[in-house]
């Protein structure tokens, strides 16, 4: 490719609205367009890096037994009302009718019609396991698109669905697509983790995520510097911190807490450890047919609510939230900032995290403004709780699993996902195989994405810096630019870059002339900017000692390289992880 | 590919509702699944043949200079309201609102959108000419969708748009896409015709359509077999087929009809030629601020109205209707059947098809019920005609524009389009360069498009026989199947057909090894219902003389090749064009 017959469209400025390095990046160089809020057009340059990874995706899908199909953007009501998504997806799922009034829905996944497609053509056992997968457009109306294609409205996304006689069967499937993430991933020039996760309302029992690590992810894993062990925090188990709860030591004291509601503020009023002190949250649960249900939970003052986790109590699992302050006024007989689990009634059920539990001579809230209590213990001071959970998030510094470490935290883009989904929607679409006894069972289902469009952000989020975007070689749109300076003018440059390219172009290298006549500052800043791995450049100065300069795009200073020995030295730095 | 690691589905009986050869095949060969009216999904083998297809119109794009990028499915509707096309398009487009109301449309093509991209990516004559291209899901809400794939809702299209600097520049784009189109065609193995084109609601004065010849075909091609000429009979010029106008030869006579209302039967009665006959269409236009005008248009018996041709003429260009039956009534004073140009008042302008305007001695209604005139002559007993134009249908038989010949006919699938559209989207969205002086120019405009997944029925109308699909080579979803013959028993047929299956696969032949230990007759069946050009049979009973049976899908007769000299004759066969 020549550069003047390529599109090639940089800008100085960023548009106010991209906020992050990625969002910024991907417009400066030319990549994308905005057409509408979270939908964007793929520029000629941004296109390039799409299809090298759709193509890594592909082929390492393939290499793993799945079979590409491909599934329509525009699906039919009726199968996600089956399915009950139709009801329980929220307004993300973008519903729309045809002229005729029917209603239709644009795909945000398609668990549905693989289903439909397998009760259809799935008969036997003898036809089982199989794995379908497509790379197509899904659309998601979210209700703030940000971050440029990382949290888009209408994306690319490779969706996978396996389909397995039993259990066994579907934990195979599983493992083979966890496998081929990571070579994806690790093909794609990625520093990533795979982080066991949450469900979420997909449903299902097992589940990981592949996050890529980057300061600006929404997600925060944590993660085990020694071994394999890395969950999302929604998941994380977070140990009790205190082995064996100890006797009392203080006595019970109402102390004047005016102006300090929070944790944080009593620890300054009375001069003691945040650890010391117990945060009160108010929930409200809605059963069916009785009033709403009251519940205290405590966490450590230096501690933060887990949501996930409270989701998954009984009693949480049809949803809950935050109790209003005329709930709290009636329970607790005190406004919010000076709540606590001592002298309630038995209409508050009081849930305790497992550290909480194992305190004594805690600081709480004296359910009266502005007093706190000091010196609380559990069985003297108040009753047991109710019930002693892990409802917090992990904080770094805990201890991992096996005791042996701390727990770190680092925050990931989610760029894969690979679920177990057992008979979630094969129950509910009805689609069974007969058995090798004849007899029909349900099929055991996994399904497997990949968020083809956020990878292009989250590869620039990790590898960037001041001066543009730095590609990993595998999805850099060009891996190299062979640059002539004095185009224009120079016979001996013009004859040297074309046949270095030529030569490049042979050898499989993907390789653009910058035949422009720029000048060299702009030239170059364009390159640096769009973030090729190798740039080299033949001025007249060079090829008067038979030689060109060769930079990494992640090196300052070129290095100049007799010209029969370029296209060794350029294959040699392309295969090195760092150029 | 291990027929046993796929997923072959085929079918014996294709639903109701697949009308024609291609819809039938491609369900019975399990290359797609119906999900709703007009959307389907393409199965894995539906799938490879679609990539075939969209690489070899990639490829020849890009050697044509053409830019690869990616436009978004869901588009705003500001930018349709912007061209227009907001209002002007039928229910076709799929109008649809997103969670905050906004309105967005599922694109049936991407005019508005590349020229938006144009307006705010071009800004100099240095930067032109460009084309852009995507391919990219298609969505049309047709009222009533149908034979499969062929006039589908939810479709792939490929279209390219070009900008240039002039007209005359507009036009090497327009040659340059007309070049390309014919390689890529030429390359899908198909039998088509380039044909000049009416330009339709898109607008613009230069189009040609790319039609695959075959009877199921909704469009008429009329052509000069002995030379290039070909156009769409919507276009096709129709001469005058009577060089001069003969003097009067009878005298003007009154005949009584009863129960002649169609020149047919007129013709039957009065026993002459159906080419003594003229035929009465009565069209109303409805200009603003005035009444109805009411229009008689005259044809010859055997010729029938085209409507595009009338369109096009002074007067018509804003619509127009067949007028209503109150409407005859009043001007001629007849009921529809017996209506003529004899005697009319200058409220009804009258149109003569050109054969028609030098007819004499002809036969036309009398405008009384049940009357026709014989022996009618222009200038004698009626003035001359308002009007004398084309607007007819070609006949076969008629003769081509050169006079040297005669015309045939013959049906085509539209697969592929190439417009020239001027700067009727540029001025619309207001898309300007500046020019070598420094002063805004609208850009001048083609668009060019392929459908992508039309291609695939088309091929197969072309090329199917009782037993199912013949593919040509190139969009083959495999070329070859080997065929095992007991596979669960013969370890040499195992082994050999391996071995061939390795060998053809490193000579980068897409071949597929039936693994499956299937009957032969069903086996056989299938890869013929499948339209695999090469069938290779592996069986003990040739393997002991060292043979295995070679069969190209047209041929009746399998050939006996020798082990070492199979992958030659194979090689051979594909690239001969009748496999």
């Amino acid at each position: 490719m020549r550069a003047s017959a390529f599109h090639i469209s940089t800008i100085k400025e960023a548009p106010n609205d991209a906020e992050i390095a990625s969002h910024q990046l991907m417009i400066r160089a030319g990549m994308i367009r905005k057409l509408a809020g979270g939908i964007y057009n793929y520029m000629p340059l941004g296109l390039r890096t799409i299809r090298k990874i759709e193509n890594i995706i592909r082929e390492e899908m393939n290499a793993a037994g799945a079979l590409e199909l491909l599934m329509p953007v525009v699906q039919p009501a009726e199968l996600w009302q089956e399915s009950g998504r139709w009801e329980k997806y929220g307004p993300e799922l973008l519903r729309i009718k045809d002229r005729h009034g029917r209603d239709f829905i644009l795909q945000p996944t398609s668990e549905e019609v693989i289903t439909d497609i397998a009760r259809n053509e799935i008969k036997s056992w003898r036809q089982l396991p199989v794995n379908f997968y497509h790379i197509q457009t899904k659309f998601r109306d979210e209700r703030r698109p940000r971050f440029g294609v990382m949290r888009g409205r209408e994306f690319t996304m490779k969706d996978a669905y396996s389909f397995d006689r039993d259990v066994d069967g579907a934990m195979q499937s599983y493992q083979a697509m966890f496998d081929a993430y990571h070579k994806i991933f690790t093909r794609l020039g990625l520093n990533f983790r795979a982080v066991a996760a949450d469900t979420g309302s997909i449903g299902g029992s097992s589940s990981h995520e592949f996050q890529v690590i980057a300061d600006i992810g929404e997600d925060l894993i944590v993660y085990d510097p020694r071994t394999d062990y890395a969950a999302n925090i929604e998941l994380a188990a977070a140990p009790c911190l205190i082995e064996k709860r100890a006797a009392a030591g203080q006595d019970l004291c109402k102390v004047h807490t005016p102006g300090a509601a929070t944790c944080e503020e009593v620890k300054n009023l009375l001069s003691i450890d945040l650890s010391r002190t117990v945060k009160s949250i108010v929930l409200a649960t809605e059963p069916a047919d009785s009033d709403p249900q009251i519940w205290l939970l405590l966490l450590r003052g230096d501690h933060d609510l887990n949501e996930i986790k409270v989701g998954k109590l009984a009693g949480f699992e049809e949803g809950f939230r935050f109790a209003t302050e005329d709930e709290i006024k009636e329970h607790f007989g005190s406004p919010p900032g000076y709540l606590g689990p001592v002298g309630l009634d038995d209409r508050v059920k009081v849930i305790a995290d497992l550290t909480v539990a194992n305190m004594n001579d805690f600081v709480c809230g004296a359910n009266e403004a502005p007093y706190h209590l000091q010196g609380v213990n559990w069985g003297r001071d108040l009753p047991e709780p109710l019930l002693v959970a892990d409802i917090r998030n992990v904080v770094a510094g805990d201890p991992t699993p096996d005791g042996k470490g701390v727990l770190n935290i680092q925050r990931g883009i989610e760029v894969g996902h690979v679920f177990y989904l057992g008979t979630k929607y094969s129950e509910a679409l009805k689609a069974t195989y007969l058995d090798e006894t004849g007899k029909p069972a349900f099929m055991e289902m996994g399904c497997y994405g990949i968020g083809v469009t956020r990878i292009v952000g989250a590869a620039i989020e990790q590898n960037h810096d001041e001066r543009g975007i730095i590609w990993p070689r595998a999805i850099a749109p060009f891996e190299v630019a062979v640059c002539g300076l004095g185009w224009g003018k120079s016979d001996a440059v013009r004859e040297t870059a074309t046949k270095l390219y030529e030569e490049l172009k042979s050898q499989g290298v993907d390789v653009i002339l910058d035949d422009r006549d720029l000048r060299p500052g702009v030239m170059f800043a364009e390159w640096e900017l769009i973030g090729v791995p190798i740039r080299i450049t033949v001025g007249d100065r060079g090829l008067a000692n038979g030689q060109v300069e060769v930079l990494g795009r992640r090196e300052s200073n070129a290095e100049l390289v007799d010209l029969p020995d370029v296209v060794a030295r350029v294959a040699a730095k392309l295969s090195s992880r760092v150029t």
